[in-house]
């Protein structure tokens, strides 16, 4: 594992700084693990064993912390944050540690406070679809218990089987469906939260209705704050109904102009049954022949390949929308080859190309991760860009993501990480998407990684608004140190 | 009309306070209309003719308020506010001034800044469906600027002709198609903001991308802040696809649990294409009789009725949907009467009885408006409930809304407002809402009308919050005071 301090030192080579850790925060004692072992009990303190929790899936991340704290209630989380808050203990708080970004696992010696165990309450109303629970149920848990009632949990990603909600409010989690059901903003309604402050406030902010004016809309401050602001504990939000025909086909397309031709014809024939246009390079699929033992769906070997979902509620209707709209892809030239999934399976085999690609790519060695916006007419130009930029340094540059939110993963791989190949890339590709009307994170936030490029086309008033913010919820700047802002 | 004053004494009459213009804010001098007039130029200052900014238009309130500015851009508000805040000089600010709680109007003698000359910037990029505008532009004239391109406005409601966007992000306003396409919050994706504070500071947060997950998500606290926080300027948000079939139909139902039924059959049948679910009482219908030239649909005289709409891509598809569903509804005896709109003429009927309701009940002579959310179980109870509450007291008391985001706008009518009838509402109407798992406002905010009863079912945690917030955006409270906090 390459520890944060060195990983840094590379990290933000421009300014040639090595991050240092913050002597304003005390230092972890035996009497502070006692207090916490008798306010949680012992069995919710953990201080051997714990590389989990201080290491991210990546491996590339991690601290020396050497505590983890696992609460089961707001309450005891409230108790935490107020001794920490008064002790100056720093704090990491960590959900299902799936993140990209390095930013739910210690730099330095942060106290890890787990929310795994805040996982009691689950309470679903169907005839209103508001689901209210604690924030340590994991996304795919919550999407099976909501399955026999007919709803679904708005949004779906890679990490489904590993995240938790409270961790998805605080990254305000995008996935493969956004397209169709909006952001986390369109859904979350109410939340509970506890403020690292002296007193461990608990805040209760919004409601299980879905329009209320009485109040500042404050929870969604939390959604992407990363966890500079409090720890999350309950989520209150609407969720979908499960579509009752859900149709996949695989497109194979000979320019990026023709992808986004056919995404403007699937917004307009598929219209309100369209739920992903995702989006991967032949680079990507020759990636998953070598790396997987996933084989290619579509023949014909073509530049891109589009993976489209639709759901609705009538299979005929959809299955006749979806014809439609693939004779008229082929008849125009749009589309050179395409194969409608016939089954459940065939469905799962294209999705499974699709969700393989990040776990596949890593085989190469080293991955350098970028998941940016850009606008539709630079797309794919970053990628064009990047593999001129780092050849006969690179293994691989590879691309794929949700071309319907304009949302693009390149990855660029290599045997090892060298400091050559990172100087081609830092910080050009953060520069060049700026440049180019585009944002550095598109949904996996700032965290350690992106923090020396996270004043890219910001302005200083809103960089100064998020200080403030964060002073006024964190007046002792405990939470999450040395991340995001 | 009732002036400020006299009416706040009604309001607050719990507490017998009557409220007081607060002597912290400066007194407007001669120098400071000059100072206006030499930043704006003299065609942007107004001191006499100014009642339709200084009282609203349900004539109900307004203050003494002598001056009026009509900026013409976000600089220009960042000079006035600049001023203001080092003059100490309160500030009201104005969109299209068609609330209806007071919040738009000056108390006592608070300058209106309005935002009705902002309207210069449109841009609209139909590829990815996000729009960027000056606050001042009308809702209905950007959605018909929008309609040949394909998209319109993702709400809609009865204000349209006159309210601004900018208002409409102050007040996150709902309306009667949130049911399919979402609060302001699912669309909302940047803003442009001026602070009250000594450098007129200027926000611009957010992008015009769909997923940017680079800052705090800071843009939503605008939504719902009804001009506390800060005057904004220019939006960028999503639109929605115009719909290429529209269908509409009336249906007639016995029981209010059977429209309850009939809503959960619909989201479940209708799903994706369900763009509205509207409701009305009878009493409502009889007073659209009653007070306008406006004739029922159904003959049969149900107690309730239900308007429904669907948008989607395919006409066919859509009205075999729709007709299946009718089919059902009847086989099962959910509804009784109902009818399909056969033409335009006939859904703008349907619309017209609903869109209507409100000015036609103001007919009676004076109207009580609560704008309340509530769990399905106690939608209508509380109309019920009012009903004999103010028997003999009231000319009517009608309810209609929007059921399908569990939003009743309920309408207690009389020839004039009586002290009597007041003390049969207040409180008890905004405690039988709290007490039923309710929200005291569901779309048209707290203003100044709710301000006494805001406190009701909220943690004091998260009203220090809220005053925190505040502090944080207006140092000096010069905007917006006497209302919503």
């Amino acid at each position: 594992m390459i520890r944060a301090a060195q990983r840094l030192t590379l990290l933000s080579s421009r300014s040639a700084t090595t991050l240092q850790r913050d002597p304003r925060f005390a230092k972890l004692e035996e009497t502070d693990i006692k207090a916490f072992e008798s306010c949680l009990g012992k069995d919710s303190v953990l201080t051997s064993d714990i590389e989990t929790y201080t290491s991210d899936w990546t491996k590339q991340f991690g601290g020396k912390g050497s505590i983890v704290l696992l609460p089961r209630s707001t309450e005891e989380v409230s108790k935490i944050l107020k001794y920490c808050s008064q002790r100056k203990l720093a704090v990491v708080p960590q959900s299902g540690n799936t993140g990209l970004v390095g930013g739910s696992v210690p730099i330095f010696d942060e106290i890890v406070v787990s929310i795994n165990r805040i996982n009691q309450q689950y309470e679903f109303d169907a005839t209103s679809g508001v689901l209210k629970c604690d924030a340590g149920h994991i996304l795919q848990e919550l999407d099976e218990r909501l399955a026999p009632t007919g709803h679904m949990m708005p949004f779906d990603l890679g990490a489904k089987g590993s995240c938790r909600i409270g961790g998805n409010i605080a990254t305000c989690a995008g996935g493969i469906r956004l397209l169709r059901y909006g952001s986390l903003h369109a859904h979350l309604l109410g939340l509970t939260a506890v403020l690292p402050d002296e007193n461990g406030t608990i805040l209760n902010l919004g409601s299980a209705i879905r329009k209320d004016n009485t109040s500042f809309h404050s929870p969604h401050l939390f959604l992407g704050s990363e966890g500079k602001l409090g720890i999350v504990t309950n989520v209150t939000m609407t969720v979908a109904s499960k579509p009752l025909s859900v149709q996949t086909a695989m497109l194979g397309i000979e320019s990026f102009e023709n992808c986004k031709k056919t995404l403007l014809l699937a917004k307009s024939r598929l219209s309100e049954i369209l739920s992903s246009f995702e989006f991967m390079d032949e680079a990507t699929i020759e990636c998953l022949e070598e790396n997987s033992q996933l084989k290619r769906v579509l023949e014909s070997k073509t530049p891109f390949t589009i993976l489209i979902e639709t759901s609705g509620s009538n299979e005929d209707h959809d299955q006749e929308k979806v014809s439609k709209f693939l004779e008229e892809c082929m008849e125009t030239g749009l589309v050179v080859d395409g194969s409608v999934a016939g089954s459940a399976g065939e469905a799962a085999h294209m999705w499974s190309l699709r969700e393989h690609a990040p776990v596949a790519v890593m085989r190469d060695g080293y991955v350098f991760k970028h998941d940016v916006s850009l606008p539709f007419d630079n797309f794919y130009k970053l990628t064009e860009e990047m593999t001129k930029q780092c050849a006969g340094l690179a293994k691989r540059v590879i691309s794929y993501g949700h071309l319907g939110d304009g949302n693009i993963h390149l990855n660029i791989s290599a045997e090892k990480s060298t400091p050559e190949l990172y100087a081609k890339m830092y910080p050009y590709v953060y520069e060049w998407v700026t440049k180019h009307g585009g944002s550095i994170s598109a949904e996996h936030g700032i965290g350690l990684v992106k923090l020396p490029y996270s004043h890219f086309g910001k302005q200083p008033e809103e960089r100064e608004l998020m200080r403030r913010l964060k002073d006024l919820f964190d007046p002792n700047g405990i939470m999450n140190p040395y991340k995001f802002i």
